[in-house]
């Protein structure tokens, strides 16, 4: 693949790098409790029989804003202390995290600016802005993007929250791992997608204390499978450009991320668009439930790897529901 | 309209049209509740602004099968004596009320038969083949399907389970409102879907005993709106060809639905279908629930008449979530 050049510099792929605790997860379940809601739990007959395993379907896509980063960005704005809250919150995600950033500014009344790449999908930012946040429009180049965060930082003071390297993000994504291990108990196995790693590394957190005989499968699309080579080489690969439907898993795996997965022994398991599609259409029809590409590769995962999790009991997260419905027909035509 | 020559003779239509009674609701309640789901309530922030009322939805589409089918279906296979029971049920519909008997009488070990006109879709008549009905085909007229009953029911013993006159039916499909209103307390409102009037007739029942002070709202698409029409003329007129996306909805009100109707002074609000797909898409979109065109009229039935709604308590039912996804870019045109 074609290197992308700077990726693996990033100034915010380091920020914030401290490793969050077990304790930073309790803490950010409390902080989050009244404006998070604690998302169900569903099971479905028709999938289990198909998987030979028994799922228990984590539904994030029912969380605030359509997808669990609601609960990192939340964590994030209500960690900070008054006087820097007061200045605001910028990121640079035009995607799910770029709303939850917003929403979560807005439950804090504080201001959210967002840096956004020219091209980026118009009913997203709308979405963005719809939460209340300042869009600020920069070139789809990753020095632009950092140069236009620079500089909303230094105009307005505001604090950079990053999709999924920022500590507090990361302990703000473990509660969902941590709401379904206590509803479920212990699984013999978690599986959860990876993107910059942000659920995938809270979920290993939340794990190594809650579940520690339970594996860690982590689903990566193929086009984008930086985790995967990276957990091979034991050491963070980050030089490739993502080539997958799954628009929120094409981020580089962050550092602090690899870290966590490493210590925790995550296994990546690769699924090409066409089965993520295949099970996304399973979990639309015989879940009834709308889900965007990213969350339907955990079930792909599983799927695919069936002699892995056969009479197991296993923990999914579904990562989100925001899809363009006029978009469909094209994707559904991939399965 | 023209005329459907038959329809208004039906012997289909006043068989079994003894109308149950509020003691048959909770007899169905105990009798299905080992084998049917107590479905999820949801609510969504952003639907309740949107209508400027506070909306309950019962999730039928969670329901087993796919649709609160599976409650009437469930209660009449079960509540038939052991003798008459083995000899089957039969029954004449390729929509949710074949899946729902077919799996009904599964679940009791006995044979069904649904007899289903050539030409109707595949993937609905391969559902019914799934949970392990014979099929029976005839010719598309309400004569042949008739006649193909009668001889069944000569040829097997079999018990002829009405989608919806059949008042073990309507009994339980009662069961969902009871569900509702013990989950939720009195409603100001209550809206569901009318077709046949199953359903409809059902929620009727179970308000009357347990919310008495609730208007029955009862929202019935445009192009088939027999109901809106017989309840304005106080007489059931079932005279006309259905003309609507709502395939679930098609069906002829039945007598003792529409007596059942009368007597609780239901209101009917017509939409059209160009309301129930912008209102489907508002629930896939913000609810994240895949619905079917049917039980998206009751949202469109609210946001076209939110001035009869506003400030209220409103409860609806989601009745089904079988939808083709094949055929969804060609159904969200016509929003």
């Amino acid at each position: 693949m074609a290197r992308a050049p700077g990726v693996s510099m990033s100034r915010m792929d380091t920020a914030a790098a401290t490793l969050p605790t077990f304790d930073d997860v309790l803490d950010a379940a409390a902080r989050i409790a009244r404006l998070a809601h604690v998302t169900p739990v569903m099971r479905s007959h028709a999938l289990d029989s198909l998987a030979d395993c028994s799922i228990a379907f984590k539904c994030e896509h029912l969380q605030r804003t359509g997808a669990f980063k609601f609960r990192g960005a939340c964590n994030a704005v209500w960690a900070l202390p008054d006087a820097v809250a007061a200045r605001g919150v910028v990121t640079h995600s035009s995607g799910n995290h770029g709303a939850a950033l917003a929403l979560a500014a807005r439950t804090r009344g504080i201001a959210c600016h967002v840096v956004v790449p020219t091209g980026a999908v118009a009913t997203k930012l709308a979405a963005i802005e719809a939460y209340g946040a300042t869009l600020h429009r920069c070139e789809p180049t990753i020095a632009a993007r950092e140069a236009r965060c620079d500089a909303v930082q230094r105009e307005t003071g505001a604090t950079l929250v990053h999709p999924y390297t920022d500590a507090r993000v990361i302990a703000g994504q473990a509660t969902a791992a941590l709401e379904l291990i206590n509803a479920c108990g212990e699984f013999d196995a978690l599986v959860v997608p990876v993107g910059g790693g942000g659920l995938a590394s809270g979920t290993a957190l939340a794990m190594a204390r809650l579940a520690p005989r339970c594996r860690l499968f982590i689903a990566e699309p193929a086009g984008a499978a930086d985790t995967a080579r990276s957990l091979a080489a034991g050491e963070r690969l980050v030089d490739f450009v993502p080539d997958t439907i799954c628009d929120g898993l094409r981020g580089t795996l962050g550092a602090p991320n690899f870290s966590i997965l490493l210590a925790q022994g995550a296994h990546a398991l690769v699924v090409d668009d066409a089965d993520t599609v295949a099970a996304m259409r399973l979990l639309w029809t015989r879940m009834k439930q709308v889900v965007e590409p990213s969350s339907a590769t955990v079930l792909a995962a599983i799927l695919r790897h069936r002699e892995q999790f056969a009479g197991l009991h296993v923990g999914v997260i579904l990562s989100g529901g925001n899809v363009d419905l006029d978009d469909l027909s094209q994707l559904f035509q991939l399965s």
